[in-house]
Formats: structure tokens, C-alpha cells, sequence
């Protein structure tokens, strides 16, 4: 524990977490954080994703899909903090960094719930989300202080608990005079709106709706593959176009920011009922896929093109900016627009993420609030996250 | 977030909050911590219990017996949460206290499933336990410092996560020239052995078995009630032999400490099996009460002559000290001893649990490890729990 000045006083290292809900592993970014002529500044030092061990796949695969009894609740906390332990004593053996140098890990935790509208909970109506991992277990395992649960105070203020990147966006990727949308496809994909006079108080941002999830699901069922490398079979298929009328006529699409969305509205269930429906013996299996990632690129693009009509760049992050057929689609659905990879502009993509968290909970650690409220939806600004000291 | 010495500078209001397996209710108590004369004090303010919604309560009960859904888990966290706050919000305003002069909120947590012993988590071999409330929703609706998950740290570093009161005991009630046993009779029962000598390096404790739990099971299937009034019906019935026979050779008595136990071992189901088998028509209904009243009150005697054999007075809190019957069997079986109330030195027996996690978050805060490694097993002393701050 210490003072916020102190905590600003000199730059930081700062470790962020990030498992998406595509469960594809564990990334983690050492940063160094700091505040250099009054404007917050955050450095990748070293990036690297780390696979889940089989036996907490499994556990967080039951847990979102069976019913389950608490002793298997209780474990899969656990599994997770060691899971995600192991990868950061990884990193730190890889880049040779001794552990002592790190003052914070912070880590997003793996989502197993969203529910952020107003529901009955015990005796209030308010939203609820579930981050999973145990953070003191973490804490205890690396002998560093730890933060994590960050969306949890947004959703109990009213928001939305997401998205959460918008403010890491508007610290690093506003432009002096263009017009730019920071877009990051995970298994949900998501947007910020960036002019150049972005700020706090005006900032746009929300879920587009699903990133790679469904297109995920679609190759799994009919190829057997975890994704669709470079985007290939969607590539050599056919829109279904009475399957992309269906998709794309998800209420969530037609809904007005700020809004957020997750497994429990797009998730393999609700792609199996569509491979199902349109799926055919006769009928080439990429088509399949092909219409999955024309939805996707669909939404994202008719989302930039009401929300953000003056863009000049879209800076795509996230597994999804790997997907080179996903960001041709891109630019054809937006032909006025420079459509590049966040690694372009110094944010590895695939890294972009892990780097926001760290951010987060460096923002947390000096008092600052992490959510705005104008994106989430939250009744106010508040310092996000609970802190385990090592 | 405050350095350790700021911290201990002032004495510091701290509310702690007990809700234990027994669910009856959330124990608020809120304290004066500071230190005196290089002694902790811990000086009870006021105290009260409240019920829990309707809904939580369901909702917590549904998790602990029923297979569930991470739906179910992710409100279940905010469920507690919510009730938790209305509890510390009624004793604010009953008492006319300013919530700006709380300076912490210490939580336990709602005991979902606690198995501290190592089994396969993950890619680890270790211990789990989840105390369920969340801990950033909390500080959020209180808008105080809230510290909560105050069991985990011990279990990762090899501890049995419980017992953590002998720490209070140990500053609360050593006398110079007799040997105590604090014991709190909770849902589980547990006790501190605390000779004049009693330190941190030395000191033995641990759960004894079933508290209340067994009691409360058998006059639920009984009569319907919550618990058995002053002992009234236990007192009314005999033993049965064969019944008592069965009950008091459960492997846990037997076992050395530190040991723990809790509804993973004994709970309404184990005693509706003993209910089942011994239960006949011809047989008075209070013969069942009456006998795991006595189990209870054997095992705790019998790990009392085993480990503080020269006791002078055993000081008993928690709920099972409102049971007259009980106490007096507690009287019968040490003849010796001295078996008094918490209430009679100064620890309302019904308000040490909270008053205890009180001050083992007020220890948090101030750098101190909060577990005793000679009583819960650990490899070592850690700082506990998990913080949000406000």
C-alpha cells in the first residue's frame, strides 16, 4: 500500500492479463507506465501468450456450459490464479526480469458471466459480471501486489461493466488531426470512436458485437479447426444469403451505444442452431464460415459507418486483425477508410489488451477512475478493481 | 491506498462482518482498532445481526445444494454483497454513526465450499476455499474501503485457511496467570488453547467439529424449528447409544491438529442420515436433538482434555453459547474448568467472529500477516485478504 503520489512518481512495471472469452490463452505484457509531460505513457516491454493447462481449460469449459456444484466454483478460481501465475513466471524467466522489479500485475480475470443490465439480485435490481480468478491466490502465488475484478464497480454504478479499452484508446491512439476508430476483435469485437477532440467527457465506444467467436464456432463444427487461419475457408465459400439475413437481424446489432455484449447473447449454441439451420449435405461447408465472417465484418462496418462517418483510420487489434480475409472485408465495406493493424502505430495487436489491463490497474493504484461513464453508461467515474498487496 | 504507518498512527473504526454456515444472519460490528502501550486494542462500538433478503438467502442456499449455473454464481457474489451493505448501512444509521468515519469494511464472506487439503487444481496440486461476496461491489455501494477473501493467502501457502480468531484470541484474551481456552461455537466449532506463555510461534488451535450445524439439522427434521431454544428440547430427551456411538467415531475427532472441517464434512445431509437411521416412530423425537447435542458437546470436552488438559477457564461465544443445555454438559464433562461466556470478559459472545475479522483486516492494512502458520498449517505467515478502495 502506498500514497497515489508515490505511485506517480516515477514510472512503473506493470504486468497485464488478458483471457478473452475465445479461451485461445493466456497473454501477458510487461509494460512500464509512467506520466512523461503530463501525458500517461505505456511501453511494451515483452509480449507473449501462454497456454491454459488442459486441466483448467476443461474446468472453465464445464463451468460455462454444465451445471456445476460450488467445490468445482471454488477450484476453478484457483486454477486460474496458478494458470495465469505460471504464464507470468514464464515471461519473466524468458525476458530474464527479476520478479522484484514488477510492482503490479493486474489481470481482467476470465469472464464466465456478463449480465450488466438491471436484474433481480437478492434483494436490489442491479447488473452483475464475473470475472474469474483469485486474486489473493494470485497475489500469494507471485509474491507481487495484484489487481484485478476490473469492470465489477462500473456495472454497480449502472454500467455497462465494458467497454473498458476506450480509455486506454484515448491515452495512446488520438491523433493530432485525423479521425480514427480503435477496433479490437477478440471473440466479441469492439470499438472506440477517436477524433481529434476525443475526451473523456465525449468519448464513444461499444461492443460491435461478436469478433471471432462466431466465425470460431462455425469452423469448429464443420472443419473441426480452433479458427480459420488467415481466414482461408471463408475465403473460398459463399455468402448463404437467407443465413446472413438471419444473423445480421440480431436485435443487438440495431441497438444504440453505449451497449456491450458477450457469450451469453453470441456463443457456440446460438452458432450450432445457424450451422444447423442452414447447413446442408449438399452445400460446400466454407459457406458456412464465409457467412460467419461476412456478419461479422457486416456489423463492425455498418457500425463505423453510423457511428463514425468521418473516419480516417480503423485501427484493428486483437486475433481478428489476423484474419487477413476478415480485414479484407473491412475495407471493402469501408473503401474511404485506412483500415491498418495496431501494430502499426506501436500497439501489438495481439498485445493491445494485456497492455490496456496493465494500464487499468496502474490508473487504480493512482486513484484514478478507470470507466467513462459517457461509454459504459455508469451513473459516475469510479477507481475500478480490488487489490491483493504481496 | 495509505502506508503501513499512517495507518497505525490513529485508532481506526473498522466494521467486521461475519455471515457463517449456519446462515442465520449478517453480524455487523463496528470496532475501535489502534494500538495501545504496543498492545492491540480492539474495543466493540456496537453490534447487531440482520437477516438476509429473502432472495440472497435462497440463492445462497440453491449454490451450497443444488447444481447451479455461473449465472447463478455471478449473482450470488453481488446478491451477498448488496445484503451486506444493507446491513452495514442499517447499523450506521441505528447508531447515528457517519459513514465517513468508517475506515474500513473487513468482510468474511459467505462460506461457499472450503477444501484446504491439496488436490489437482489446474496444472497444481493445492488448496481451495471461496468466501463468497464481492468485495469491489461492496466498497462501490458503501463508497468505503472494503477487505474481504481473508482466507485464501493461508490455504495457497499450504494452510488449512481456518482458524484465523486464535489471532484476536491471542491479543484479546491471554491472561497472565491462567490457561484459557477461547471456543466459539459457530455452525463448526473451534478453539485456541492460550497457557499465560500463548505467542504467535507457539500457539495450538483448531476446529473441534460440528457447532451448531448437527443440532440445528436434527430439530429442523424434528420439529421444524431453526434451533433448539436454550437446549429445551435436547434437555427433555435421552441419549441414544448406538446413535452417539456412530457420530462420535467420524474420523475428524480423531485426527491431530491443525485441522478444520466445515459443511464439506458436516452438514444437513450427514445429519439427516444419522436422523434417518436412528429416527423410528416409537422412539421420542427428542432423543435425536438430545444426542447430537451431546456429540457435540463430548467432542468439543474431548479435544479440550486432549490438548489443555490444565485449562482453567474455557470462554465460549459464538451461537452455541445461548445454549443453556449445552453449556451445562460443556460444565459436566470438564468438572474443572471454569466454562464461562465471552460476554463475562469483555467479547460479547455473539459478536466475536465479526469484532475478529475486524481486526485481522485492520492487521491487512497495516502490513501484519493475519494467519498463525503452528495453527492452520502454513509454510508461512502472510498478509491476508483482498482490498477495494473506495
Amino acid at each position: 500500500m502506498m500514497t497515489h503520489t508515490t505511485w506517480t512518481s516515477r514510472p512503473r512495471r506493470i504486468i497485464g492479463i488478458m483471457t478473452g472469452t475465445s479461451l485461445d490463452g493466456i497473454d501477458v505484457a510487461l509494460c512500464t507506465i509512467g506520466v512523461e509531460n503530463g501525458r500517461h505513457s505505456v511501453v511494451l516491454d515483452a509480449f507473449a501468450t501462454f497456454p491454459y493447462s488442459d486441466a483448467c481449460l476443461e474446468l472453465v469449459q464445464t463451468v460455462l456450459t454444465e451445471p456445476i456444484r460450488a467445490a468445482e466454483v471454488c477450484d476453478l478460481e484457483i486454477a486460474l490464479a496458478a494458470d495465469m501465475a505460471a504464464a507470468v513466471e514464464r515471461l519473466l524467466q524468458e525476458h530474464n526480469v527479476d520478479r522484484a522489479d514488477v510492482d503490479l500485475v493486474s489481470v481482467h480475470g476470465q469472464t464466465m458471466w456478463h449480465a450488466p443490465q438491471p436484474h433481480a439480485i437478492g434483494a436490489r435490481t442491479m447488473g452483475s459480471t464475473w470475472q474469474a480468478t483469485n486474486i489473493s491466490a494470485l497475489a500469494t502465488l507471485l509474491n507481487r501486489t495484484v489487481i484485478g475484478d476490473l469492470r465489477t464497480a462500473d456495472v454497480v454504478v449502472g454500467g455497462q461493466g465494458a467497454p473498458l479499452v476506450p480509455m486506454f484508446d484515448l491515452h495512446t491512439l488520438v491523433h493530432p488531426n485525423r479521425t480514427r476508430v480503435a477496433l479490437n476483435i477478440g471473440g466479441m469485437a469492439n470499438c472506440t470512436i477517436l477524433p481529434p477532440t476525443a475526451s473523456v467527457d465525449t468519448l464513444v465506444a461499444f461492443d460491435t458485437g461478436p469478433g471471432n467467436v462466431l466465425i470460431n464456432a462455425a469452423i469448429r463444427k464443420t472443419y473441426g479447426k480452433a479458427f480459420d487461419t488467415n481466414g482461408d475457408v471463408a475465403r473460398a465459400g459463399n455468402v448463404i444469403a437467407s443465413m446472413f439475413d438471419e444473423l445480421t437481424s440480431h436485435p443487438f446489432y440495431a441497438m444504440e451505444p453505449p451497449k456491450s455484449t458477450g457469450r451469453e447473447m453470441f456463443d457456440d449454441a446460438y452458432a450450432a442452431v445457424m450451422v444447423k439451420r442452414y447447413g446442408h449435405p449438399s452445400l460446400p461447408m466454407e459457406d458456412l464460415v464465409r457467412t460467419m465472417t461476412e456478419c461479422t465484418a457486416w456489423s463492425i462496418a455498418d457500425h463505423i459507418q453510423r457511428y463514425a462517418p468521418k473516419a480516417d483510420d480503423v485501427i484493428v487489434s486483437g486475433g481478428g486483425a489476423h484474419n487477413a480475409f476478415l480485414m479484407e472485408l473491412l475495407r471493402d465495406r469501408l473503401p474511404t477508410v485506412n483500415v491498418l493493424r495496431s501494430d502499426d502505430v506501436g500497439i501489438p495487436s495481439d498485445a493491445k489488451e494485456a497492455m490496456c489491463f496493465a494500464y487499468l490497474g496502474w490508473r487504480s493504484l493512482a486513484g484514478l477512475p478507470g470507466n467513462i461513464p459517457s461509454v459504459t453508461g455508469a451513473s459516475k467515474a469510479v477507481v475500478l478493481g480490488t487489490v491483493s498487496a504481496s
